[in-house]
């Protein structure tokens, strides 16, 4: 399965994947899910939020296991960031002595990353109603066409399915880890904990536009300034209230060499062990933007997200003693858990800890004793 | 030709132009060029450098009287820079009591903005062979498209065009001012004395991609504190030797919200009276983003381009009193002049100065001041 994931949507300049939601690429990746589950002989559907699931049985009768993650990826991303934890289900499956009478889901999350409409986990946040379906509709991408106009289900359909949410038993999400706890402790496999407060901010620092070459410094307003200060600002505030904060994307208008902008967007990233440093961040963030002119404008936030206890809690019975960790990063099982769903999740090791980077790696031994967990978890779970 | 002019290449959000060389809209100004000169009874033919030029008369018997400009605009520029001087020339040939029996030219210069392959003056460069064909033909767009994929003349072909060039016996390139100098001397025209030495850089800053929720503050490799630094840098030694630099235009990598940047390439536009003060502002950029690990490369050097004297000198003698003025931004004319064709200029009024933006402007008395000037130019020097 790994082989043909590979060489999908990979960019052979940099090496990294630019799988972005229903895209060609996507598209490609999709029917390769479908592909893989029709030759275990399971059936495909596709959910109101545009997710795909793969299901084993009836889940209609009895909630399903379900296991999965994500195929999309950021900009330049690694191979191992969701597809990992679609493989190995598909794995697991595979790793069953016999199949058994309760039904079995694999899901391929739509829109993880949120790379083409600014929105992370837009699959699971629709289909849990976290995100409402005019606000996911209008989304638009860098070219301004409409997530409605892509994401394959009819509009009038779109938003919060009761029906695939009854479907779901527990969830269980296998990711390879975004940085080196497992490192640090030696295990090739860990229990997600929770999943720390997180949040993006868009930041719109107007200029007026002018000619380079003929506009004196004095008569500029160039809010390239706007944003140096903001870059720094929001390390600084990162750094005073030990949180992480980061400006990651940037958005020049009209970006030419010889014309000072007319204005700059940028995206600040924030995120913490709990929510009031993160909020504490922010507020220095936006005090300082307010003063040069700028506003700031909050375009997502997510609470500090533990996933179902008892489920966890069932993993570490079913894996014995493996360390439990908490992440700063998002992901769907998070939004599952939010909503009430039986979620948890398992971390595969990262020697280097990088992610949403061509560098991003994990062992093959890692990887074949990740599986080796999901397989167990699976089992004991059924 | 103003009101057809005006909605070719408009931006209905912004107010803008965005007519980039040889796109479907700059296909769309070229045959508005070549409608109006065959209406007149010009001969359009296109020169080794993709420059569009209309003939009265057999400019290979006696060279022509040249006038022209470009339709050409940066990202979301005016209406006026460039296009002013296109309409003006055939306003000035429809001004002429009669059609005379020396040679009028009126040129239409490709790329003159480099919007989009980044390298200022193309089509004047070409011609003249201050830029090497193989290195423009290797020029690429945002999309990766090669200039000699689009510039429609076939690549053995591209280069120094020596008869084109001894087809001009003078050019006069009408401009709308990108400054205020006219304002202050209370004149709707001005004559121009010479283009203030300017270039233009690409800087290079280095990071390692990675996750902008899972990476420590203190394991990070930030390439976006570093664009920080360069703007402020840009900006103090502008100011310290009196000269003007810009950081307007900002490629980050891979410019996702969650993602702190294995790279931010950015491009520094400077310009002033003297090449010295504008060496002494690249000195310190330069050693700044070296001591950063970073990188700074010359895209492009133009010095100090005063206009042919005794073109000028004919220009005063013929209109009189009117203001003589430096100039900071680059012009076909200057290209021209550099190259020893004899070259001058003319500028309209710009009530605001502002210029490379929607709110560019002139106001339309002082564009009929311009066409009566340059008629009598025109007249003047046939």
């Amino acid at each position: 399965m790994w082989d043909e994931l590979q060489p999908i949507g990979r960019d052979p300049g940099t090496g990294g994947y630019r799988r972005y939601a229903w895209t060609p690429v996507d598209a490609t990746l999709r029917e390769w899910f479908t592909g893989a589950a029709e030759a275990r002989g399971l059936e495909v559907v596709l959910d109101r939020a545009g997710n795909q699931w793969a299901w084993w049985g009836n889940p209609d009768e009895t909630p399903g296991v379900v296991l999965g993650s994500h195929l999309d990826s950021v900009p330049d991303g690694g191979a191992f960031d969701g597809p990992l934890g679609v493989v190995s289900a598909f794995a697991a499956l595979d790793g069953l002595p016999a199949r058994p009478s309760t039904p079995i889901g694999i899901v391929n999350f739509a829109d993880e990353e949120g790379a083409r409409f600014g929105v992370a986990c837009t699959g699971s946040r629709l289909l849990t109603g976290a995100l409402r379906p005019e606000a996911a509709l209008a989304l638009r991408d860098g070219d301004g066409t409409a997530l409605g106009e892509v994401i394959g289900v009819g509009p009038e359909h779109v938003g919060r399915d009761e029906q695939t949410l009854r479907r779901i038993g527990a969830f269980v999400e296998l990711h390879v880890e975004q940085g080196r706890a497992l490192v640090d402790t030696g295990d090739a496999v860990g229990i997600g904990a929770s999943i720390w407060p997180h949040g993006r901010w868009r930041v719109e620092l107007p200029g007026e536009a002018n000619h380079a070459g003929t506009t004196a410094l004095a008569d500029r307003r160039d809010p390239m300034l706007a944003l140096a200060a903001l870059v720094q600002q929001v390390r600084a505030s990162a750094q005073r209230h030990d949180a992480l904060a980061t400006c990651g994307k940037v958005a020049v208008s009209p970006n030419a060499v010889n014309a000072v902008p007319s204005s700059v967007t940028a995206w600040v990233d924030a995120r913490g062990a709990d929510e009031a440093r993160v909020r504490a961040v922010l507020a220095e963030i936006e005090a300082a933007v307010v003063a040069a002119g700028g506003r700031l404008v909050e375009e997502s936030w997510t609470g500090s997200t533990p996933f179902t206890p008892s489920l966890s809690r069932e993993l570490q019975a079913i894996l014995g003693p493996v360390p439990v960790l908490p992440t700063g990063a998002g992901h769907d099982a998070g939004v599952l858990a939010t909503a009430g769903v039986p979620s948890a999740m398992l971390f595969v090791r990262n020697p280097t800890g990088v992610s949403h980077s061509p560098a991003e790696h994990a062992e093959e031994s890692d990887c074949l004793a990740g599986v080796a967990a999901l397989t167990a978890v699976l089992a004991g779970l059924l």
